[in-house]
């Protein structure tokens, strides 16, 4: 009896990068490359692009210590994509042309690391096989700093931009302590989470109760009432002797309008886009004159490899060879999950979830994480959110910078004469 | 022969704090203690407005591991005080006061932990004795992270921010280098510096080149020249697919002008204050329409304890050291300085500096350091910077978070009926 090659792996990135998404990748790629199953491990240049416009990589021509590398390197090695395949019916060009390059290189498996939309992409490619007639094994891989996938008790990712802020928080918190007697007296720090607040949830870690920093966090769950929260503030530099105020980006009034476009213009009066911290630091200067200061952590937050959580590492690997096992056993559109199965100590396992379960949808702060004042955390919250950051798993380094790992990046011969148009 | 009881000393800190001003205390304090040529140890607080208002910690009084762990601790523990001293002539209360409550405490030796402004007034402190017959030895420790001190070769707290700084720039261009050929493709990022761009050219170590992020690095001690600026963001984009600039918040136009006064007005008409990095990126979005986003790194840099440098931390503490040696043999008005003894290995040592020749002086970036493009450092700052951020010296950790230590604070008993306003 002949047995046929094994069929060869897609794996992408997609949507915004983390510090652990290549952790996600190493998990893939070496458990792909060590099974059998398997033939030929590919990554798409740019996510889906890659797969679009046949710029493959083939991993297998990278060095084992590069692939091990990636578990303490941030960002997207292979390049990620903002980029969402509508609708077969609206563009059936789109699938088509996916069908042709990975029949072009007998693609059997498609790994999709990403979040919210990523799923939905994923699972749009998992009914090819039904649809369009070409049979093919999905997986989804969870990731997002938002950590908003629903039937995962959190997502890689998200763990080491908590830590991250929690950390910060705590040590702008004691610079702000040090100077409030002669000076800054209010700090407003922004973070990221347009549209759940978990990632302001997380500098929540920084203190206990309301007197310790964070003394106020702006949540998008939360409508914002700029009486109550000056109010607050300015009982808190009276208490305390400052105020450290940490402001998701979404933070929104009630009628949805973000803090953001609180309609500062620039000097050619345009509206100026982002910036949600300095809006509240001027709001608070307005009302009571206190000396500030702001910071806007954007980027920094999610690229923070060199202070990840270690669990948070951990998980992002196992989901990725979570993935992998998956797809060999032929278990199609679905997405590992992270299970938490023990609180203290902290036990997790791997789940599985289909992804039409999965995609598209957004899991926010539940209301019993918000404190009843609506500017603070429960310890609901807290016993939820600590096994999350727990851990440090430093990169190596080098002439005192982290020593991260490039990928060489070798493409993958084309096959296909034809190009696509992104 | 009846040997007199040895006198007290009185350590403060001064200014704008750092990741390792704590550092330097632990020096001062655990020297101080040990040695019997000084009695009691105490710390204003609040720096010199505990002089002042005879507002007094008992060093003393505090656990040896918390001492130790102010190692670790970022911040001022004791509180620190923007508050310059007049001179003599302007202001003879202030003197008389702080005589007044050395002398009821017996203070023979001052320890003032600070930058440029701070060394001016430990200065005019250590005229005490000439001018108004009170003998005190006193003793500046360097601290500024923006490593301006004139005849030290660097100046603690600079090492770590630096650190923080390059660390920062490498991981976010990861993540703009990922997300660029779909979404985000100009990335700016403000850090400390209102003078000198010696935080801003730290973040050229990043990487190496001018195909390298940071791609742009905007200094205080270049001109700005909105042209060639905007022609090297799109040479850069072109040639790199994305383009990293790290800005000062110094950095100013011909005349002068700051880039963060841009004429930026909030709701109110009133012009806003702080954020040069929303200025440039607007800029760069008016001339070119890129995707952006920006980050202020703000009290984060200054306070990132987390990452400091071990350099760093050993530079603090060293000078904490020496500054009480300096005290204990009658060496007035003085600052101890780092020497670099040796490039690579690197190695280094303490001398000292009369404060007269370090205060209210500011060391810029030598015009050798920077690129002759404007926007890099050379190979000169490089060999410069580098020892600087080498090693880790990671603070301990709990749950999850630095595990840092706050002082009781336990108040020495006053001794005057005399308040003073400050």
């Amino acid at each position: 009896m002949k047995k046929s090659a094994p069929r060869n792996a897609f794996y992408a990135q997609s949507g915004g990068v983390s510090a652990v998404i290549n952790a996600s990748a190493c998990g893939v790629i070496e458990t792909a490359l060590r099974s059998k199953k398997i033939g030929k491990v590919y990554a798409g240049r740019h996510g889906i692009i890659g797969a679009l416009t046949e710029d493959l990589i083939d991993c297998g021509r990278e060095s084992p210590a590069v692939i091990r590398g990636l578990k303490y390197t941030p960002a997207g090695a292979f390049g990620s994509a903002r980029f969402k395949l509508k609708g077969l019916a609206e563009n059936r060009a789109e699938y088509e042309r996916l069908i042709e390059v990975f029949r072009a290189h007998d693609i059997g498996y498609f790994f999709y690391n990403g979040g919210n939309d990523s799923m939905d992409t994923a699972l749009k490619v998992s009914q090819l096989g039904a649809s369009l007639g070409y049979p093919i094994t999905c997986v989804g891989v969870p990731k997002t700093v938002d950590n908003d996938l629903p039937h995962t008790d959190c997502c890689p990712g998200f763990g080491s931009v908590a830590k991250y802020v929690a950390v910060s928080t705590r040590e702008a918190a004691l610079d702000v302590a040090s100077m409030a007697r002669t000076s800054t007296k209010v700090f407003v720090m922004e973070v990221m989470g347009r549209h759940a607040g978990w990632i302001a949830a997380a500098a929540g870690l920084a203190g206990k109760g309301e007197r310790e920093p964070p003394h106020i966090i702006l949540l998008p769950e939360v409508p914002f009432d700029q009486q109550r929260f000056l109010a607050r503030v300015k009982q808190c530099v009276t208490d305390c002797g400052y105020c450290v105020i940490v402001v998701s980006e979404g933070a929104a009034y009630p009628d949805g309008r973000f803090l953001a476009d609180a309609g500062t213009k620039d000097a050619f009066g345009h509206t100026q886009l982002g910036g949600v911290a300095p809006v509240v630091a001027n709001m608070v200067r307005e009302a009571h004159g206190y000396k500030y200061h702001w910071a806007v952590a954007d980027y920094l937050q999610r690229a923070a490899r060199h202070i990840a959580s270690k669990v948070d590492v951990e998980q992002a690997y196992a989901v990725g060879k979570a993935a992998v096992e998956l797809g060999i056993k032929g278990v199609n559109a679905v997405m590992p999950t992270i299970v938490r199965k023990a609180q203290r100590p902290y036990r997790w396992g791997i789940g599985h979830v289909p992804l039409a379960e999965v995609a598209n949808k957004e899991k926010k702060l539940p209301p019993d994480y918000i404190r009843a004042d609506g500017f603070g955390i429960t310890e609901a919250a807290r016993r939820y959110l600590e096994p999350l950051v727990a851990g440090e798993a430093y990169p190596p380094y080098k002439n005192g910078l982290p020593d991260y790992v490039h990928i060489r990046g070798v493409p993958v011969r084309r096959r296909l004469k034809t190009g696509f148009k992104i």
